[in-house]
């Protein structure tokens, strides 16, 4: 019987935080793996599917959905068993904080410093846009360390929907070039990651390391 | 005596929107309002409540939150009576999807038409980030246009919390020297948001128009 969700993706990319969580939940999912590098997310097919050209996509019985944050959110409000946001309102848009806030400046602050291309066409001042790219990711990532202090996961006492995500930016860290030595609560709450069946799961899947 | 709600503002910025459905809830609130061209929201004083620097702020008696989304959000999801969202998950989860598109890929684009000092030192590379911007805008507009065709509200047959920031955005197009008149399902969207006492009373608190 085949499973009506499924999910795009592309190893290690953004998509990796609702693949980990889909293997939280524990239900049977479809998977197709896309690979950004390759132009696989620039076909026509793909966009048939998700006309602004990125992943993650899922597809539900109800609908496609697009958008990390709002998948993620998807699942922890469908899946409401599984525990995957706090209770309170406050607690669930402190959830939507930090994925909104992971999924919008921290990735356009990467992209200045791996992507300059994106910004111009002008090739001599690629160079300077990504020396401004790296000085914003070692300052958002100091930000990030700091709200890790004293607590095991993002938000509240147990692990939620925001946690994956943080995993995958650490691992971003490495591809930038950042000591990721020097950001030790961050660098904790990767290793409490790694002791989750569905996180070591869905780093087989993927075939990466983090 | 004194509300627990307090919103930081600048008029006509993001923070428009929660100060909309702020106005739609009706209870009272408390307002701050700040210049960000004037600087205030680089102040330290600002800083310290919010580290980003960024507007909306809104503190509660639950703490303080950040981000626009997040604001949104807290209030549809805490004030359940108002029906602010859809009942579904799957219907949560589209205003969970528009709100991160809107908050992270729009203001990225309109940052590079605007703003190209903030991509890099170099003087000389801004006309051609500003070009790419421009481009980017445009095709964002349209792309908002296609999403609202046969609709009355963005998400569902009811006003929710992504109404006010399309809103907020129909004014920049106006900024970027967009046509808007190319848009009319978004113009008919604008003109169906005036005719709702909590926007007219928060456009008159901004001092601007819409």
């Amino acid at each position: 019987m085949s499973s009506p969700l499924m999910l795009y993706y592309c190893p290690g990319h953004m998509s990796f935080a609702p693949h980990v969580i889909l293997n939280e939940i524990g239900l049977p999912f479809e998977r197709r793996c896309l690979s950004i590098k390759s132009g696989d997310t620039a076909q026509a097919e793909f966009r048939a599917v998700n006309p602004k050209g990125k992943v993650p996509v899922l597809k539900t019985a109800e609908g496609i959905l697009t958008e990390s944050s709002a998948i993620l959110m998807y699942l922890a409000l469908r899946y409401p068993g599984e525990h995957l946001l706090p209770d309170a309102a406050v607690g669930q848009a402190q959830v939507v904080e930090w994925l909104n806030w992971l999924s919008s400046m921290l990735p356009a602050s990467i992209a200045l410093r791996l992507h300059p291309y994106r910004f111009t066409d002008e090739q001599s001042a690629w160079a300077g846009i990504q020396a401004r790219g790296q000085a914003e990711c070692e300052s958002f990532y100091q930000m990030v360390e700091q709200k890790l202090q004293h607590k095991t996961w993002a938000v509240s006492e147990r692990f939620t929907v925001v946690d994956p995500m943080l995993m995958i930016f650490y691992r971003w860290g490495d591809l930038l070039g950042l000591d990721m030595s020097a950001f030790p609560c961050w660098q904790r709450h990767t290793e409490n990651m790694r002791k989750r069946p569905a996180v070591l799961k869905t780093l087989a899947t993927e075939e990466i390391t983090i």
